[in-house]
């Protein structure tokens, strides 16, 4: 098979350090040729426009710059071709840091020993071990395991919650409708990681908030939402941290990104807010990976990483 | 041997729970019986009032429930008898956790992040992996050693530097007075878990700190002191702040404990107070180990974790 051309479609990133390390290998074009583009093999893409990639009768595969791939579901002119995700090293690193991060930043009390360094207090405060402590993880694929595994080692109790049973050494696992409750009920930290999909929308709301952990001297539950923002119902949150559901929260993601200027989560002393910035798609990690499986696909070999279009991820 | 009678004397601990957690297996006394008293056979001991020990003329050994033991060698009237340093899983567990949880908070800047969101700014900031960042750990015992593994397991490249070479694997590891500038000259981020003795008083002085690394990008070195506070020199740290020398610093200890309110430390936007908090002996983890100690030694046995009296640890 000959050496496709790259179509690079990218909405919120800047094409230009991609299409160079994309360049250096293969053909690579910003736009198709035309109303319909038969030279072009390959898509490169995030947020890419609706019926964009329709006009590329030729299209072989198209490649995900982000662990998500709910992004390219919401074109309805997405053609039948295969989806790889990617998947880096050097992604589920910084994905790892982050989550072990946030989940100590909270078990050690930063926002209270930063309330108390301000008004110059000198006051240790109560501090549980981690093996006291339940960090549940929704979403046990490459992410949610990675993160597992240097909690486990810091001597956290470890749940996790799949949509299937997901084993995994150490960790009190839980899967579909039937497991979701009971992982709650037994959770003080809930680590979201889940891929967005009609299944998991909106699925961090009041309710689900409501059946967290809540346990003396730890007063109310932790949210980290490292996920994707319409995981999870921003009013909700709110709801959750002003009637003490949730103690703290830590949110990487929101249902409107940027999260706008008018949205109470700037400013509320509870909620630590990052720009979804927990695991950014790099470039000089990322293009060699999809070159390498570009190049395997054409000397026969499968695509892996594939997307499972029935689940959405 | 027989049973014998512990004296419990701490300062800025409230007794009470250790005094319980004891009385259950052994007699607990607070103070002697009288100028001397014979009637004592071990010490358990934090910050014990000058030539206090030096009138139990049958003490057997002294425990410090702390990992240091510089506090005990502050008396001059301090009896040659075995001194027993506490070695927990908990207590180590505690450091670890502070030690990964202030690396990680510098590494994925808390600081800048928090203050853009005082000012509801949504701007990813660029993020080194962590195997661009070389963290330093001073101090290679139990606790530094601990801290290492799970450093190393996130990524991290870790230097360490202690008086006498220790290897670690994964680590690279200097020693001594001629190992002391190429290990900061190497370092991004300094963690200090060194013992005080007179060999340390001071060390963490401007003119170390002026060794550390400084690149482009990562802006000044990071300083984060768990270990004692007259390690260091809170005014050269200061000045290594001011002019650029250090970029941030976590200090759970101080010269002076509690740190006075009028120190500018408390309010420096690039320090992170916690009030020696890092790492606090429990008794309900600690006294069981110390009675078993003392039955083990009143069985023949060996005490373990016995203090260095030359080293001085």
């Amino acid at each position: 098979m000959e050496k496709g051309k790259v179509l690079l479609a990218l909405t919120g990133f800047h094409p230009q350090h991609w299409r160079e390390l994309l360049a250096a290998e293969r053909e690579v074009v910003l736009e198709p040729d035309g109303p319909t583009d038969p030279s072009i093999a390959y898509a490169v893409v995030w947020k890419q426009k609706p019926n964009l990639l329709s006009r590329l009768p030729n299209l072989r595969a198209i490649f995900s710059i982000g662990a998500g791939v709910d992004h390219i579901f919401a074109d309805p002119g997405l053609p039948d071709v295969p989806i790889v995700r990617v998947v880096a090293d050097n992604l589920t690193q910084h994905m790892t840091e982050y989550v072990v991060w946030r989940v100590l930043d909270h078990h050690r009390q930063s926002m209270l020993y930063r309330a108390q360094q301000q008004k110059k207090i000198w006051r240790e405060l109560p501090q549980r071990p981690a093996e006291d402590i339940s960090v549940g993880i929704m979403g046990l694929g490459n992410l949610g395991r990675a993160a597992a595994s240097v909690l486990l080692s810091l001597g956290f109790a470890i749940n996790g919650w799949s949509r299937n049973e997901r084993p995994m050494k150490g960790v009190s696992t839980y899967a579909g409708e039937a497991g979701l409750i009971p992982f709650l009920n037994a959770t003080d930290i809930l680590v979201v990681l889940l891929p967005l999909t009609p299944n998991t929308q909106g699925i961090i709301n009041y309710g689900v908030l409501k059946e967290l952990r809540r346990r003396n001297g730890l007063g109310g539950a932790v949210l980290i939402n490292a996920g994707r923002g319409r995981l999870q119902k921003d009013a909700d949150i709110l709801r959750a941290l002003t009637d003490g559901t949730l103690k703290e929260a830590s949110l990487d993601v929101f249902e409107v990104e940027p999260l706008p200027k008018t949205s109470p989560l700037w400013s509320h002393p509870k909620v630590f807010v990052t720009p979804h910035a927990a695991a950014t798609s790099d470039p000089t990690h990322l293009v060699p990976i999809m070159l390498r499986q570009m190049d395997a696909f054409e000397r026969g070999e499968k695509l892996e990483n594939l997307v499972d279009r029935e689940a959405g991820y």
